[in-house]
């Protein structure tokens, strides 16, 4: 007779980062490496780049729709950045968090803060800082599709964006992806732990008692 | 040029359970297995049983050194359970915490109280459950060496002992060791990682900003 599943609450694993420090490769390895985590997949106004998958890198809609999913706020966060318009769906989150399934996605801080005031204390927000400068901008500089102009503006956005780390409840700074994927892996671990998210506990208890 | 080390707060992972569900040896296999982590090695008036080693599974002291500790608070916590005491001593605790190394023992729900008001936000608590109320009465029989009263004794206790689980952060299901240690692991890798533990972060993002 083994132990019977404790019900819980699924959680929803956000990672932020300076732009190039890592968010997105992390987020999609923890993805591959654990079926039970579920990827929030961001809609978009930017145009698709070269090797973009529709619904895997982002679903790719036209302002109209963007506008409509923001005025029936069927987003939980929006934002426009360098022009394009971002969001995350709220469908595909409420249906599996209620479900008690565990959703991940790559936010920047303006996303992190409005999720927080809508889904806490299911939340649990993880920012990844870059090991040194150096490295932050040779990873940059490593998009040889943007501009110059582009890889400047967002040097000076990552230098910026750091400031937010305090607003975050762990702190990965990203040496290498495989250790930055096993850490966040123990985050997801150890919060599936956490007393106040196992609901189920208080009838298994009550079962282990009676006998 | 790798990432530095973040200086960090040490914390006190403390594992609790109903007698027989197995705190003693996931404790004793986490510290085996992580070289970074110390045991808490409580101090004892009960008689040394057959195997026990001084100073690994306890300290045996006598009763007049037992009271003169508590006299001069060098107990963080202490307890009299079945007419014998047993207490944490404070100075080895509050020494690797302030190295910034990471301490871990095993208390009852008594003990991990009293801590409680004296190393918050320092400690982080653990409560351990059987997987079901059969294999915990197995485990209390198998303790040979004690008497049919005595086990009769633990059932009870252990009953009781169940219903402190909501004063915990983390509860796990002890199904198999291997899976329990496994997940005591992660919980002190998550907590490693919270913002709140890593002191050295404003340090840390003030130097990548500098560039």
């Amino acid at each position: 007779m083994s132990a019977p599943r404790i019900r819980r609450r699924g959680l929803l694993l956000v990672l932020s980062s300076p732009s190039g420090a890592g968010k997105t490769t992390i987020t999609r390895r923890l993805v591959e490496e654990d079926p039970a985590l579920t990827l929030s997949v961001s809609v978009t106004t930017r145009p698709q780049r070269p090797g973009e998958v529709d619904g895997r890198d982002y679903w790719f809609i036209d302002q109209s729709r963007f506008d409509r999913m923001v005025a029936q706020e069927e987003l939980l966060e929006h934002a426009r950045v360098f022009g394009n318009c971002y969001g995350t769906p709220r469908q595909p989150i409420d249906a599996a968090l209620a479900a008690g399934h565990d959703v991940v996605g790559d936010l920047d801080w303006q996303g992190t803060q409005q999720l927080a005031g809508k889904v806490r204390p299911d939340l649990v927000a993880v920012f990844v800082l870059p090991p040194n400068a150096a490295a932050l901008e040779d990873r940059l500089r490593a998009r040889d599709q943007d501009s110059a102009s582009v890889v400047a503006a967002r040097m000076a956005k990552s230098t910026e964006e750091m400031s937010h780390w305090p607003e975050y409840d762990y702190v990965i700074v990203n040496d290498t992806v495989e250790d930055s994927v096993a850490l966040a892996r123990a985050i997801v671990a150890a919060e599936r732990l956490r007393r106040t998210r196992q609901i189920g506990l208080a009838d298994f208890v009550d079962d282990l008692r009676a006998g």
